[in-house]
C-alpha cells in the first residue's frame, strides 16, 4: 500500500485474468471511467519478473486502485497467473479485505459456455452466486441469473468460500463466454450489472477501445514472459547471423 | 467445523472418490435419505482451487454431514483426489476421529475385478476387511465376503491400519466393480450392507437418479480443474477469433 | 513396535525387494518355518499408501517379526521400494539396530550375473562381503564366496558401511541371479547359508510353494500401486461405458 | 566485497546478459576504457559452478568494478542467467544499492524489435523508462526515446520498481535489437547515452574488438556449462574409443 | 574422519571424476605408489546409495587417503557425480581444508580439446591456473602451460575461487584430453607435473594397468547405479521367464 486510505466498509472489486479476460477488461474500464487513483500494489517472490509501463511510468503488474467518492477499491492484474499462485494470491487479497474491514466483494469472471448450434441458441448473460441467501434480491435486481448447481474455480471461488464463513457479502459475477473469444461485450455485461449492484452510472460506450488495449497489453505480457525465458538462448547460443560469425 | 456437535461414540462413514465412484455415490445418497446436516468442511493448501455450487450456495468440495438421530458423521468429497494428497487427508481425517472420540469407521470403496468371460462368471458382491477379528460376525451378518489375502490402497487402507493400532472398530467395504464402469448398483450394494451394519433402513429405490447427478458433478469438477489450467492460454494466447484480430 | 521385546544381542536379518526377489522370498519362508511372531512395523510419510491383507487381517507393508528362541528379528517388506526411500529406510532400520543393541546383521539380496553362453558356465552360488575381516572364517564355513572387488547398492550396502564404522558384525549375502528371473532356488541358496551362519535347521523343501505366493503378492502390490494412480482417471474421465452415457 | 570503497552517492550501472548481449558488451567496454578496478563479486548457491580465467587469474563470473574518479560502480556478469535466479540476484543487488546509499542506477538491456520489411524501416535507437518523472529532461538530453506503453522484464525491470518505491533515480536504457543478432553497434548506442547521462567521454571506436571478445567468452561459458552436464556421461559411459576397449 | 591425523600445513590433492577420468586415474595411482593410508570418507544424504568392495572390504565411494611422510592428503571418488552435488561437495571439502589448516591444494582434471585435423596438430600437455600470481614460477617449472583466457567448471573451479579469497595456494592442473577418450597417458602427464610440484618421485611406468582398473571400476559403479533404478521393475514387473509363469 503506497497510500494510506480508510477502507472500512468499502467495496472490493476483483477480476484476475481468466477465460475471456472479462475481469481485466471490466476493471480497467472501471478504473478509467471512475478516475480511480493508484494506491498500492501486490508483490510476491513467485510472481514472474515483469513490470508494466504506463504513460511512461514503470508499474508493478498487480495494482490497487481506489475511488474515494464511491468507496470502491479494485485490483487490476496485468499478469498471466499460473495456477500455483492462486492460493498465495487468495491469502494476500483476503488478508487485505479482513484487515481493512471491507464488507463487500464483487468478483468478475467468465463462465465458459458452448457455442449455440443450429436451432439451439448459445447461452448468454451474467450468472451469479453469492455468499449469503440474503443477497438473492440484489442479484436479481442487477439482472444476474442464479446458478443452482455447478462448479467454480480460481481466486474468485476461494474468496467466495472464505466470505461465506466470515459472513462477508460476496457476489461472483460470471459472464457467459465462448472459449477462445475475447469480446468487449463481455465486459459491457459485467459493467451493466456492477452499475446496478453499486448504484453507479458507468457509461459503457467506449468499452470497445479500452478492451482492445487491455487485450493487447496482456498478450504482450504473456509473450514477454515467454520471451525472457528464451531470450538468452536466442541471443547467444543460436546467434545465427552474428556480426562476427 | 462450522457447527459444534458432540461426536463421542459416533460412527464415521467415508468414501473418497475412487474406482467406480462407489464412495461418493453411496455417501451422497445417504446424506439425502437421512437428511443429514452440513456441519463443516476440510480444507488444505494443496487442494485444487475449486468450489461446488449447490442449490445456489457456494460450498467447499470436501464437506462433513451429520445425522443427529443415528449419530452418523460422514464426509462427502466432490474432488478428484491426487495421490499425493492421500497422507495429508488421512492425517486430517484420522485426527478428527481421535479428537472427537469416534469409535466406529465404515469406509466405502471399489475393488476392481475382471469382467466374466464365457462360462466364468464375473465376481460380484461386497468384500470386507476389518480392524479387529471380533468384527467378523457383524461383517458376515451384513453380507460382506471376507478377503483372506490381498492388497488395499488409499485413504481407507491407511485409516484401517491406524484403526487397528488404536483398536477402533473399522470395516472397509469394497464393492466389486468392473474398471471403467460407474453403476448405481455398486452404491446400492454398499447401502444394503450399511443398512445392516448400522441398523438403518435407507430405501435404495432412488439411487439411480442420485448417482447420475453425482457422476455428472464429479465429471464437471474434473473438467473444470483441467480447464482452469488451460483457460488463460486459450483465452489470450491462442485467442483465435478475437474481436480485434 | 507393537510389542516390547528385548533385542539386546539379537540377530537382525533383512532383505528388501530387489533383483530376483531373493530377500522377500527367503525372509517370508524363514518367518513361516521359524513361526516368527509379528511384533511391529515401519511406517513413513513417503511410503506408498498401501496395506496388505493376510488371513483376513490388514497389515502394514513393512513388518518386523521375531523368533524368541533363536533371538532373530527380521523385516519383511511387501513393498516396491523406490530408490529415493533408501536413505530414509536405512536411517530408520539402522537406528532401530543401534537402539536395541543388536550385534549382528545378515542382509540377503541378489547379485546380477550374466547367463552362461556356450562353453562358459553361468556364475552360481552365494557371494558374501562382511563388515569385519574376522568374519571371513564364518563366511567360508557357510559356503559364501568372498567378493574381492566390486560394487554393491541399496539398503544392504549402506547398512554394511555403517556397521563397519560401528564395528557391528554384518554379512551381505548376495545370491547370483540372472536378471529377469525369479527362482525359489535363489532363496534356497540363501536359507542354506543362513542355516550355517546362525546354526539353524530350516527345511527348504517347501520353498517352491511359498516363493510363488510371495512373488504373486508383490506383483499384486506393484500393480495396485500403479492402479491407484490411474484409478480415478479411468473411473471418471474416460469412463467409457458409463451407465448414463 | 573484496575491497572497501565508499559508495555513498555513487552511480550503479548494471546490464545482465539478455537479448543482444547489450549489457555485457557495454559494461565490459566501460570497465576497460575507464580502467575500473575489480573490487568484489556476487556469489550464490544456485549459481552454475563456473569460474572465468582472465589474464591467467581465476575470477568469479559475477564481478563488481569501481571507477573512483567518476564514482561509478558496475557489475559484470559472464553468466548465462536462468530465469529462476532473477529474484535472488535482484534481492542481492538492490540490497547492495541500499546498504551503500547509492543514489543512481542505470540499467542497460535490449528491446526486441522486428526487422524492417520493404518500405517499413526497422525501429532503431535507445529507449528509456525512468523511476521518476523528474528524470524526463535528462533522458531526453541523452537521446533516449521515452516508452509510453509497454512491458519490461528481468533484473532491470524489478530494480526499476523498487527504485520507484524508494525514490532512487533509475533509468532503464533499452537498445532496440533484432532478435538473434549480437552487434557492437548496440553497445555503442548505449555508451553514447551513458556518456551524456554521466558526463563521461568514453571513446567508442574500439567497441568492435572488445564486443567480439565478450561474445566469444559468454558463448564459451554457456557451452562449458552444458558440457559439464554431459562430460561424465561422455567420458565413461559412451567412452567409445577407450584405450582398453 | 576415521583416523585423527594432523594436517596443518599439509597438501591436498583432489580430482573428482570428470572428462577423461584424469583425476581418479592419477589419484588412484598416487595412492598406490605412495602407499597412502585410508583415513576417512565423505558422506552425504544426496549421494547415490553405493559402496565399493576392495580386497573383500566394503568401502564408502568417496574416501580420504594420507601419506604421512610427504604430508599429502588426497580424496578418491568412485562416484558418478551429478552436477547438483557440486556445491555440497565443495562446501564439505573446503570446510575440511580450512578446519585442518591445509595450505596447498592441487586439483587434477581434464581440459577438452579438439582432435587435430590434417596439418593442424592436436593440443596436448597440461595447462594450469593458480589462485596467486606468485605461483607462476612454480607452475612454469612444473611444465604447466598458463591459461590466459578461459572458463573452468566444477569442484576444482569453485575450490580455486575460494582459495583465491582466502589466499590458499591452489593450482588447477588441466590435462588436454580428447572428448570420449580415457587414456592413461593423461594421468601420466598429471603425475609428472605433480612430481615436480611436490618434489615427489612417483614412477609412472605402471600407470597403464592401474588406469584400466580405475576405468573398469567407475564404469561398473555407473552401471550399478543405473541398474538399481531398474532392478525392481525388471525383477518383478517384466519378470518374463518367471519360474511360475
Amino acid at each position: 500500500m503506497l497510500k494510506k486510505v480508510d477502507l472500512e466498509g468499502a467495496t472490493f472489486v476483483e477480476g484476475f485474468p481468466g477465460i475471456g479476460l472479462v475481469g481485466p477488461m471490466s476493471i480497467s474500464y472501471m478504473i478509467d471511467k471512475l478516475a480511480m487513483e493508484y494506491v498500492g500494489f501486490i508483490d510476491g517472490s513467485n510472481f514472474p519478473p515483469l513490470i508494466s509501463i504506463h504513460k511512461g511510468e514503470p508499474m508493478p503488474p498487480v495494482r490497487l486502485y481506489y475511488a474515494k467518492e464511491s468507496k470502491i477499491i479494485t485490483i487490476f492484474a496485468e499478469f498471466a497467473m499460473p495456477l500455483d499462485l492462486v492460493y498465495e494470491i487468495v491469502q494476500t487479497v483476503y488478508g487485505f479485505v479482513i484487515k481493512n474491514k471491507i464488507k463487500k466483494i464483487y468478483s468478475i469472471g467468465g463462465l465458459p459456455v458452448n457455442q449455440g448450434t443450429g436451432a439451439q441458441k448459445a447461452v448468454t448473460g451474467v450468472f451469479g452466486v453469492a455468499s449469503k441467501k440474503a443477497l438473492a434480491v440484489a442479484m436479481q435486481k442487477a439482472g444476474l441469473k442464479p446458478i443452482s448447481e455447478g462448479v467454480s474455480t480460481g481466486v474468485s471461488a476461494l474468496l467466495l468460500t472464505k466470505s461465506k464463513v466470515d459472513e462477508i457479502d460476496n457476489i461472483n459475477l460470471m459472464v457467459a463466454v465462448q472459449p477462445g473469444i475475447v469480446d468487449p461485450a463481455y465486459a459491457e455485461s459485467a459493467i451493466v450489472c456492477l452499475n446496478k449492484l453499486m448504484s453507479l452510472d458507468i457509461d459503457v460506450s467506449e468499452l470497445d477501445k479500452e478492451a482492445k488495449q487491455v487485450e493487447a497489453k496482456i498478450s504482450e505480457i504473456i509473450n514477454k514472459h515467454k520471451e525472457s525465458h528464451e531470450t538468452y538462448k536466442n541471443a547467444v547460443n543460436d546467434s545465427g547471423p552474428s556480426m562476427y560469425a
